[in-house]
């Protein structure tokens, strides 16, 4: 039978964009010195503070979510700084990459990838380090699909007097992240995943008078992602800003507010429970040992390749999830959560998982997954 | 009488982004990694070439011009390179504001704002300076409507042996630019001028082989906007590429290349001398003593007051174009010619700043910039 070629996107980001938002980002442009569109910035950055739970500045670069990441680093430190980094997957590697990039001088705390670094090995690296400037974490290591404890992580570098910077590139809005109330003290993310914007704007939010000193001492060089150029320009940006993206941001803002942050939250762990059930049902592995609600990495058996298995469901049945990234490639499949997606949409991945299993000699039972999920929502309606 | 509120953006960028490529960007995201978005991302940069005139490469990152004109400093240069730069405005202001940010020692050609760097003054300044790595212009300074001889200059820069880098993010396309004829070896562009998108992507276009080995041997510290991760992942981008700014510039490619770009050039070109000929029959002058087609900046008597006359324009009519910056606050306006704009916008622009300019009390025969328009068209059809 020919498939209709519905797109189906359910990889780590990008994510669906609902078609409200698509559309505001095509309307006409407006100049952005214009009171009417500084007014309409001021109004979608303020609101953008609900998303960090921060009555802290949150800025909008026009970049990715890597951008956003340099910013933190060259804003809030000088070359030879020594800082702690947590390694544990390919966006932890990131952090330590731009810190090197830039002259620091990072202690790596490297873990096994699919492990989540805990608070008291935090602890235990801030006490044989005291004189680190920051740590820097990931909050969803997209790579293996772990989600680390930050609220307690926060809490013991608070403690050591140090600032924590945290990339929640993929999970904001998927995991609940409360800078204010846990004294998380930079947070990084992007807009094309839980935010459910197209790819283009890098976010930096700073929630504290501790992090601002460091910016304030910052002696590296830098000069479009210059943290006090936005900072002193705010609400408008100092460069042209990327106005149409800005309309979008202001409507899935309002999406998001109407909705509330809790459901948000919740969705996504709902989605993420479903996932997990169902992965078990075929009798299939999850690789992370912290597994979070942002994006579900599932182990292979070895007689099944990744590669040939997304690209039949892509190609075949219009689903897009995503492979391994470095030595998994090939050996793990990840099945993301991220934000315009309902449970139905589970049905669609897990289905033609199940067909492309079955076309690569996989024995399971079919519909095993299907059944499954579909127990799961009835227990939770 | 309540005019419609049609939205003229006359200002030199943003700039009128056409109906059909607006719609480009409400489609539905792709994932950056699968073959069909890499197909449409090779497609387009390819494209992209056409709008620099170069068979070099050329790369588009998610940032404004401004990102992409630190990407030109960090990558061709390292800390305490010894260049040449052009400051005859805001923009080449800001060549120099990111030169020292990033350590560099510029020897600058200072010129009055509205003055044209000539290739005798960047011959003699070579002369003087035989041990720099680079001389960075600016093809047209927004601030002033001054386009320089970039052709004249590449010359005498091509025969010193050194590098030419070029602001041309709002000349693309607006001005003759030939970068592999005239042997210009950086170009750095955006995407809301000529381009006609709206902001968001930031261009750079490595021309010659010279330029590759100042990148290749450049010590400064960079990542978001390093090169050589953009050159091995060429078509892709190494980190998440604005999806949906992409089928856009895909579409404005099309567009162009249809049109042709001479004919492109020739537009601007055309309404640049409608201006200027409707600006002298009101009997106001040229800031810039060589006047371009990108933007017209023209002085105001001193009775009248730049803001408040901009001001009427926008609220009361409709039609925004753009003031003095820095010590021409004020003094000037500057109206552009930039993208998606035809001959009888220019009536909308010279009748409302004729309309606004008699608010204010100026002395002039109503109507008289109209006419000269309409002969003007007039002649040439």
């Amino acid at each position: 039978m020919h498939f209709m070629k519905k797109y189906y996107l359910v990889a780590p980001g990008p994510t669906p964009v609902p078609y409200d938002v698509l559309l505001e980002g095509a309307k006409e442009v407006l100049h952005h010195r214009t009171p009417q569109f500084i007014n309409l910035m001021e109004e979608t950055m303020e609101g953008t503070k609900y998303l960090f739970q921060t009555s802290g500045q949150v800025y909008a670069f026009v970049s990715s979510g890597t951008g956003a990441m340099e910013a933190a680093v060259e804003n809030l430190l000088s070359p030879g700084d020594r800082v702690i980094v947590v390694v544990a997957g390919k966006f932890g590697e990131r952090w330590l990459d731009i810190l090197k990039a830039f002259g620091m001088k990072p202690i790596t705390l490297e873990l096994e990838w699919g492990e989540a670094v805990s608070p008291e090995q935090i602890k235990d690296a801030l006490e044989k380090n005291p004189d680190v400037k920051a740590v820097f974490t990931t909050h969803s290591e997209t790579s293996t699909g772990t989600v680390i404890d930050l609220e307690g992580i926060a809490k013991v570098v608070k403690e050591a007097g140090t600032v924590l910077v945290t990339d929640a590139v993929s999970s904001l809005l998927a995991e609940p992240l409360k800078m204010d109330e846990w004294g998380v003290d930079v947070v990084v993310s992007g807009s094309q995943k839980g935010v459910m914007l197209p790819p283009g704007l890098g976010f930096i939010a700073v929630g504290s008078e501790k992090a601002w000193k460091l910016i304030e001492e910052s002696k590296s060089p830098k000069y479009y992602f210059d943290l006090k150029a936005y900072r002193g320009k705010y609400p408008e940006n100092p460069y042209t800003p990327a106005v149409n993206m800005v309309y979008m941001l202001k409507k899935s803002v309002e999406m998001i507010k109407e909705e509330t942050i809790e459901k948000v939250w919740e969705r996504h762990a709902f989605l993420g429970e479903a996932t997990r059930r169902a992965v078990k049902s075929l009798g299939l592995e999850l690789l992370s040992k912290r597994p979070g609600n942002v994006v579900t990495a599932v182990k292979l058996p070895p007689s099944i390749d990744g590669n040939k298995l997304t690209k039949i469901m892509r190609d075949k049945y219009g689903v897009t999830i995503a492979g391994g990234q470095a030595h998994l490639k090939g050996k793990i499949i990840r099945i993301a959560h991220l934000g315009y997606l309902s449970p139905f949409d589970t049905l669609a991945v897990f289905s033609s998982l199940e067909l492309a299993l079955k076309e690569l000699g996989y024995k399971f039972e079919l519909g095993a997954s299907l059944k499954t999920l579909q127990e799961y929502f009835s227990e939770n309606t």
